[in-house]
């Protein structure tokens, strides 16, 4: 093994500029620059597990106008294969998707199995989901299975903990700063970019000393990784502007598994550049819609006969051309066409999120532009305490 | 009840023209002026049962250059309700097809039901196979929902019996001739032709009554029902031959749900027009795609790193831009992508099947066509035949 210091700035076709910081709020907009293509930040990006976005072709995603997607290592690396998508040109080739792909490094997948792994200094033994069969990461080898991925993003190992557990995220961020160090060593792609993940959980100290630790090596872009898994609304924003004043500047941020529309403009307004989550593809699936005022259940009987579109100001395929009524008679035929549709709409609504984010940072009304989101959209929460105290209501005049 | 005779030629915007007949077999080219556009015949329609074509939004299919489609009836009417997809504006406007479209009555859905259904001479009583709840279908009530959908080729109600019960076809055959008077009566939309269906099962006495019958009631098309329904294709091809000389060659002939691409070939051979076939998008959401040498099982271990499309000469979006590798992982990793990239192959290889069988007509060479299909393409039986006799000699020589 090569014992030497890990060198910086490993990617050649990779960087990131600063562009603007919302005077107000620090939010940030930037471009990322990839081998397959900028990218402007703020960004959301839509999941495309086992190389495809769920529903969706890569013609749907360039007509989204999505500027980067993400695929899972851990699944890929099961199905087909990391071996096999190298053999058929690397994972842009393979699924005809021929803008910026960023992976994670599967530590996250591997970590939520929980009886079915065990960790130690050198790395990850964990069971297949799919079929129980036994395999092993680590640092090495998921650099190894990214750069024949070949995406142009790629993350450390690293050991993601319990988010309350304090002496756990301490040991597990010895081995996730030990991982990335033996990352940085084994990566050697010149066009992709490998990002380091931050760990520790909900505390500040440990939070603290791990960007120190990892902005000391140097690498092209931070991920935030442990946020998002349990732990409360509060604690993910008060870690974050920890975190804010301690990344280097320069460098791109990535909050790894964000998030519903209301996180992120939060997580932007706290100086996160960087978005992937399965959210929006999955609720399209289970037939909930994103609107400005909220999430909608196509199930609803009050669609039934609905002739709007799902947001009468969207420009998507779906809105463009079709009514409610319809969505929802695909939606409880169990037609396959409603996943695709609704999947259409809701990387839409976040795409375009991002993009109205980035337009009000450069414009230095980033507060203004949350404010107002946030006024208007009902969270998934709130319109829960809404349906029970409408319900509580009824019972009540039902009684009197 | 009007009890005037029905009249000739109800549709005003309906109309067919026999282009050219094939001298050596008989083939037809001719083309359907609709509504909503014409239809160059020879014509194979996808089938969209639920209004929509699963997997496939509108834009596909124009894409696909698919000339016409097909609704059903018997599902429309239970789910979303005719009521309510004639509010919606009709179901070219409800699925946003703006291309034509053709119905079924709904009868051989509901005398597929057998035990669920129960006939007399005013119409037949059955169960919905989603809820179990009692409905009626009278030939005027098939003529209102399919006026209520709007389609541009509407089918009267017909019974379809089993095709080789003699007694019954006969019995079923007086109420499908006393229903198709009463469907002409009550039909009145001009925007749409309300075609007849001949049966008779496998009898040349039947059906030549049959068509005879039709044919002297004038309507503006006539179906062909009761066949691939469980008879040899001996008998298929025999009763199209009985028909051919006695149906009215200035209009359309279309085989109702027929068939397989060597189907199609042999059906246009004689005489047939129009068809419609749930087998092409069946299949391919099965993972079984259409080459010219025959279907491909896709999930077959030896395309696994298979780099090539999955037709090299096929124009589609799948061939143009997927591997057979790529196509696999999606079908095994059980992606709802899958369905939809194979769907677009298999309606595309049908349609440019019906493009080649109408250019070859028109150029006097379907015979030719007919044969150089045949001979490159193996069938489905043919596949499984091979595959015995292969399993044979191997079993043989595991044993000598």
């Amino acid at each position: 093994m090569q014992q030497e210091r890990p060198t910086k700035e490993r990617s050649t076709s990779f960087g990131y500029e600063l562009v603007h910081t919302d005077r107000e709020t620090g939010a940030r907009a930037g471009i990322l620059h990839t081998a397959h293509g900028d990218v402007p930040t703020p960004v959301y990006c839509p999941v495309g597990t086992q190389a495809t976005v769920k529903s969706l072709d890569p013609r749907d995603l360039a007509e989204l106008g999505a500027p980067m997607i993400l695929g899972n290592t851990y699944h890929l690396y099961l199905r087909p294969g990391a071996d096999l998508v190298e053999r058929m040109g690397g994972l842009h080739v393979f699924m005809g998707w021929h803008g910026p792909i960023l992976t994670d490094s599967g530590g996250y997948q591997v970590f939520s199995l929980r009886d079915l792994r065990q960790v130690d200094d050198e790395g990850v033994t964990f069971r297949s989901h799919i079929d129980g069969s036994t395999h092993r990461f680590t640092p090495e080898s998921v650099v190894r299975i990214q750069e024949q991925l070949g995406s142009d993003i790629a993350m450390v190992l690293d050991e993601c903990a319990e988010p309350e557990d304090h002496a756990y995220n301490a040991e597990a961020l010895r081995r996730t700063h030990l991982w990335a160090e033996r990352c940085l060593r084994a990566h050697g792609r010149a066009d992709q970019a490998l990002f380091g993940i931050v760990q520790g959980g909900i505390f500040a100290d440990l939070r603290t000393a791990s960007a120190a630790h990892l902005a000391s090596l140097g690498f092209p872009g931070y991920a935030i990784g442990g946020l998002s898994v349990g732990e409360s609304k509060a604690d993910m924003h008060r870690i974050l502007e920890v975190l804010a004043p301690i990344l280097p500047t320069e460098k791109p941020r990535y909050l790894m598994g964000v998030g519903s529309p209301e996180d992120i403009v939060q997580c932007v307004a706290r100086g996160v550049d960087m978005f992937d989550c399965v959210l929006a593809t999955r609720l399209a699936r289970n037939g909930a819609v994103f609107t400005p005022e909220g999430r909608l259940n196509l199930r609803n009987a009050r669609f039934r006969e609905d002739p709007n579109p799902i947001q009468a100001d969207c420009g998507c395929y779906t809105c463009r051309t079709f009514s409610r009524a319809y969505l929802r008679h695909l939606i409880i035929a169990k037609e396959i066409l409603a996943a695709r549709l609704n999947t259409i709409h809701n990387l839409a609504f976040m795409l375009n999120l991002a993009k109205g984010a980035r337009q009000a940072i450069l414009e230095d009304r980033f507060g203004a532009f949350r404010d107002a989101f946030l006024a208007a959209y009902e969270t998934a929460d709130a319109q829960a305490r809404r349906a029970n105290r409408d319900a509580f209501r009824a019972s009540r005049n039902a009684d009197s």
